[in-house]
C-alpha cells in the first residue's frame, strides 16, 4: 500500500544517522539541451533567428527551420563517425549555422568546443590538441587561419567550412561544405536520452597564467543555467524578448544566451562578424531588440553610434554589461536613453552568470541618482549561485560593504575540475576561488574591488601579464620584464612592458614588439615598451607591480582609440 | 591528459549505437529545498513574510528569522524521531509557521503532507492512514476537527498544535505546542545532502472518482518547478515582488509559491484563515502586493470588494487565476484596474504549473480587445512542460485551434506514479493523461474546452459525481441517482442530485441532504435534489448525464450567492 523505501546506493551522501532514502514518484526526465530545441520547435516554431550572414545580407529563419537543420547536421555528424563525447571544434562568429551546431552537436551527445579566433596560432593549436577535437567547423573568414593551423592539429579528421558550395574558400580546398553535408538528411532526429550530467560543451579560459584551461559543461548545467540567466532578476527573458548577444558564442559559453533564448522563445539577433557600434545600432533600430548583451567596450561603441546618429532606440529595455566593470558614466548614459543597465559578473568557470545588479525592494527605495549609482556594483547572486568572500586564512568575511576578500563561488553551474586536470579546481566544500577580490554590502550586493591583481583586462578579455613577461624575457636582449595593465580610455586597460635590457645592449621598442608579433594574439600585443635600469622589488624579492601601476597610471590617458 | 570516458551504468538509457558516456566536470550540487532556504537566509535575509495570525493581529518576520525557526523545528522533529521519509501531516492555513514547517520538514528529508481540511472526516482519516502520517501539525482552528479525528488515525504518534502555550486549545489537551517545541533549539541545522530525487512533500488529489490519490513530490521537482513558475512568462517573480497567494498551501502543492518566493527573495503575504474579498483587498492596499494568485471565485470576491470600497490598488500588477477557467468579464474587470490576468492551467499532478496565458510577440500584435480576449485561453506550456492533445486512438492532434482531444502532459515536475499505487500513472513514453479535454491553436495557446465530463468543479475544487452518487444511493429510500454539475453564478458549478425513489416510497430533499451531511465536506453537499421516475439511459445502459446537464442548465442561474 505504501511506496517502497529503497536502500540508497550512494548512502554516503546522507548525514550519519540517516541511512535510507525515500524516492519521490515524479518523472525521471533528464535536463537535456535537445529538450530545449524540441521545446522551441514545438512551442516557438515561428520565432526567428536573424543575423548578418558571412556571405552577405541578412539571413532570417524560424526556430522550426533551425531545429530541422540541427537534426540534419546531427545525422551528418553521426554519418561521419561522431559519437558521445566526440569533441567538435568551432571557430565561428555568431550566425544561424553556429546556433545549429550547438544543438546538433549536443543533441547526439557530442561536445561543442567553441574556440576564440583571437588567440595566437600557438594557443589555438594547443587548445585543439588538448581538447582532441576530431572535427573543426570554421567560418569562411577563418579559412586562411585554419589552413595555416591545419598541419599542427593531428587530432582533426574533418574540417567543415560553414557555408555553401558557391562560397567555398580557396584556402581550404579539401574541406567539407556545411550545406552540402546537411542537404538531404532527415529533418528529425530521435535524440538519445543521455545522462544529464553528460558533457555537451567545452570552453577554454585564459584567465590565469599558464596554458589555457578547459571548462567542460554538462546538459544539466547548461539547462539550469538557462533558467538562472533567464530569471527576472537575471536576464529577465521571455517570449516577447528580442535578444542581441554582442558577446560572441566563443566567449564564456556564449553567456548562456543561445540556450536561454530557445528555452523561452525569445527572438535571437546575430551580428555575424561585425561586432561594432554601427552594426549593433542598426540591428537595434530595425529588429525591435529589447535586450542586448556585451562587454563595456562594445556598449560604449553602441552609445557613441546612437549619439552620432541622434536616433532613439524603439524597443531596447535592458543592456546586460559583463566581462569587465561598467563605469557609472556608461550606466547613466543608458539610463538617459531609457535603458536599464543590468551589471553582471561571471566567468567561463561559472557558465557564466554569477551575479546581477537587479534591484531589491529595499534598494529601489533610494533616489533615482542613488539607484543608478548602486548599479556600479555587480550585484547579488541569482538563485542557483552561492558566493562568499574570505580572508587569506579562509575565514568568511561579513557582508558589511567594507571587508574585502577573495571571491569564492559554488553551485550546479560552477565547474568542479578543469578538463584533463589531475585534481579538482575547488576546495573540499565545493568552493571555487575566482581570483577576483570583492566586498559585499548589507543587502548582499557584491562589488569587484580588484581583480586578480596582475591580470590585464582589455576589451573584455583577460591578458596574462605573466605569459607576456615570459615571452618578452624570451628575447635574448632582455634580462627582466614586468607587464602591467595601464588604464586606457577605450580598452579599459592595455598591456605595457617595463623592461630591463641586458647590460651594454642596445634594444628598441620596435624590436621587442616585432619579436612578440607572431607569438601572441593581436589584442595581447603591448602598447608600449618602457626601458628602465631596475624593477622595483619588494621585501621578498618580488617585483612590486602596484608601484609600477601607480607610476604609469596616466601613460595612455591621451591615447587615440 | 584527457577526461576519462566512463562506462555508463544505465547504458540502456542511451540509443543503441551509443554505449558510452562522457561526464562533464561541473559541480554535483543537488537541487534541494534546503538550498532554497539557505539562499533566502543568506541573500534575502531582510525580506519579510507577513500574515494574519490565527491568534489575532498581523505577524511579521524576516526570512532570516524564518530560516532560524525552520532549523529549530528541524531539530525538534529529529529529537522526536522523524527520519528521512517520515510523513508529517499538516492541517493548517497559510501562516509563517506553515512556511517554517515546509522548510524544516523538507530540510531533514521528511515529507510534508498538506491536508485539505474541507474534506469529510472519513476522507481525512483515509488520507492520514494511507500516507501513514506519524506527526500531525494542526492550527488552533482545527483542534475540534482533529480531536474528533484522532481515534481514527492509528499511525499518528504526535499531534502538534501550531501556536504558543497561551493559546493551547482545550480540545487537544495532550498535544504538543509548536512554540514550546522549537524554543531553545539551535538556529542552524547541518542539512543532509540528500539525493535530489528524494521525496519532500505529498499532496492528495480528489480529482477523479474513487479514493483520493497522493502525489509524492521531490526536492528536484519542487526546485525545478520553482524556477518554472517564476519564469517571465509564468509568474514572473523577482526580489521586488510582493506575493499574496490566496491559494491555500494545502491546494495543489501551494501552487509552488512558498518555494518560488524564497528562491527569488519576494515578500510573502499570507491571509491566515480568512481567504475572502475584504481580507485580500486590505492586504493588497496595505502591503504593496504586486502579484496575487487564486481561483476565479476568490478573484471575483476581491473585485467586488474593491468596487464596493472604490479603492485603487497601489501596486498590484498581476493576478494569476487558475484552478478553474477565468471568464472574460473577470479578465476585463482586472484589466480596467490596470491588472494583468495571467490565466494558468495546472493540477496537483503537475506541481502544478502547466501553462500560462503570457503573450508572445505575435499574439501581442492584436488590438487591446483581442489581446484581452486571448487570455481566456489557458495558454502555452512554460519551459519544462510538454503538452499534446490526442484523439481517442492516441493519434496526436494538430495545433489548429479546432481539433479537440485528451490533454496529456509530461516533464520533470509531472508525476510518474501515485503514492502507493501498483503501477505507473503515465504511458510508456511518460505522458500523463490529465482527464481534461483541450484544443491548441497555431501559436501554441491551449484552451480547456471540457473537463473530464462528469466531474463537478465548485469554488476551484473538484467534486466527484460518482462518489456522491454512491453515497446518495446508500440511502435506503433511493434506488438510483445521478449527480451533475449545474452552472452557478458564484461557484462555477454546484452539484445537483437527480434521484429515483424506491417504488411507493415518500422521500424529501431534506431527508437526502440530512443523510449526506455528516458524510461529505460542506462544499460537496448538493444544492438541490430532484426526483424523477427514470434516468435517461444510453445505448449501453449508462446514464446520459449530458442530457441531464442540458435539461437543468438554468436551474441555479438565479441562485443567491
Amino acid at each position: 500500500m505504501f511506496a517502497p523505501i529503497w536502500t540508497l546506493p550512494s548512502a554516503k551522501l546522507l548525514a550519519g544517522r540517516h541511512d535510507r532514502i525515500m524516492l519521490s514518484l515524479m518523472q525521471d526526465a533528464p535536463l537535456l539541451v535537445s529538450g530545449i530545441l524540441d521545446h522551441a520547435r514545438r512551442w516557438h516554431g515561428n520565432q526567428e533567428v536573424v543575423g548578418h550572414a558571412l556571405e552577405g545580407g541578412l539571413h532570417r529563419q524560424s526556430y522550426r527551420a533551425t531545429a530541422a537543420r540541427s537534426c540534419q547536421l546531427a545525422h551528418a555528424l553521426t554519418d561521419l563517425g561522431a559519437q558521445i563525447g566526440t569533441r567538435i571544434g568551432i571557430i565561428a562568429w555568431n550566425t544561424h549555422r553556429h546556433l545549429e551546431l550547438w544543438y546538433g552537436v549536443s543533441g547526439i551527445g557530442a561536445v561543442a568546443h567553441d574556440i576564440n579566433p583571437r588567440l595566437s596560432s600557438q594557443q589555438l593549436a594547443y587548445i585543439i590538441g588538448h581538447a582532441h577535437d576530431e572535427f573543426l567547423f570554421v567560418d569562411i573568414t577563418f579559412a586562411p587561419l585554419v589552413a595555416a593551423l591545419r598541419p599542427q592539429c593531428p587530432s582533426v579528421k574533418h574540417v567543415v567550412v560553414m557555408t555553401d558550395a558557391a562560397h567555398q574558400p580557396e584556402d581550404l580546398p579539401g574541406a567539407l561544405i556545411y550545406e552540402d553535408l546537411i542537404a538531404g538528411q532527415p529533418e528529425t532526429y530521435d535524440w538519445p536520452q543521455l545522462d544529464e550530467r553528460s558533457a555537451n560543451a567545452l570552453c577554454y579560459t585564459s584567465g590565469t597564467t599558464g596554458n589555457p584551461k578547459g571548462v567542460l559543461y554538462s546538459h544539466r548545467s547548461n539547462v539550469l543555467h538557462a533558467l538562472g540567466v533567464s530569471a527576472k532578476d537575471g536576464g529577465n527573458i521571455g517570449a516577447r524578448d528580442v535578444i542581441l548577444p554582442a558577446a560572441p558564442m566563443f566567449h564564456a559559453n556564449g553567456w548562456g544566451i543561445p540556450y536561454a533564448a530557445l528555452a523561452h522563445g525569445a527572438k535571437l539577433v546575430f551580428t555575424g562578424r561585425h561586432i561594432d557600434g554601427p552594426t549593433l545600432h542598426s540591428l537595434i533600430m530595425e529588429e525591435g531588440v529589447t535586450l542586448a548583451l556585451g562587454v563595456p567596450t562594445i556598449a560604449l561603441a553602441l552609445l557613441e553610434e546612437a549619439e552620432r546618429k541622434g536616433d532613439v532606440w524603439p524597443g531596447l529595455e535592458r543592456f546586460i554589461i559583463a566581462g569587465s566593470a561598467a563605469p557609472l558614466s556608461m550606466i547613466e548614459a543608458f539610463d538617459k536613453r531609457g535603458v536599464e543597465v543590468v551589471h553582471c559578473w561571471g566567468m567561463t568557470e561559472t557558465s557564466p552568470i554569477g551575479t546581477s545588479s537587479a534591484e531589491t525592494a529595499r534598494s529601489a527605495q533610494g533616489s533615482h541618482a542613488e539607484r543608478i549609482a548602486a548599479r556600479v556594483k555587480q550585484g547579488r547572486p541569482v538563485f542557483g549561485v552561492d558566493l562568499k568572500i574570505t580572508a587569506s586564512d579562509g575565514t568568511v568575511l561579513p557582508h558589511d560593504g567594507q571587508s574585502i576578500g577573495a571571491l569564492k563561488v559554488r553551485g550546479p553551474w560552477v565547474l568542479k575540475q578543469y578538463f584533463g586536470a589531475e585534481g579538482p579546481a575547488v576546495d573540499t566544500d565545493g568552493w571555487f576561488d575566482t581570483g577576483d577580490i570583492a566586498c559585499i554590502d548589507e543587502d548582499g550586493f557584491m562589488q569587484i574591488t580588484d581583480r586578480a591583481k596582475d591580470l590585464i583586462k582589455s576589451g573584455g578579455e583577460w591578458i596574462s601579464s605573466v605569459d607576456l613577461e615570459n615571452m618578452v624575457c624570451g628575447y635574448d636582449k632582455i634580462s627582466q620584464a614586468a607587464v602591467i595593465g595601464v588604464p586606457h580610455p577605450k580598452w579599459d586597460e592595455r598591456p605595457v612592458v617595463i623592461a630591463v635590457a641586458n647590460p651594454e645592449t642596445q634594444v628598441s621598442q620596435e624590436e621587442v614588439l616585432d619579436f612578440l608579433k607572431d607569438k601572441v594574439a593581436k589584442l595581447w600585443l603591448p602598447d608600449t615598451v618602457i626601458f628602465t635600469d631596475a624593477l622595483p622589488l619588494g621585501a621578498t624579492g618580488k617585483v612590486q607591480k602596484s608601484d609600477l601601476r601607480a607610476q604609469y597610471a596616466d601613460l595612455l590617458q591621451s591615447a587615440a582609440s
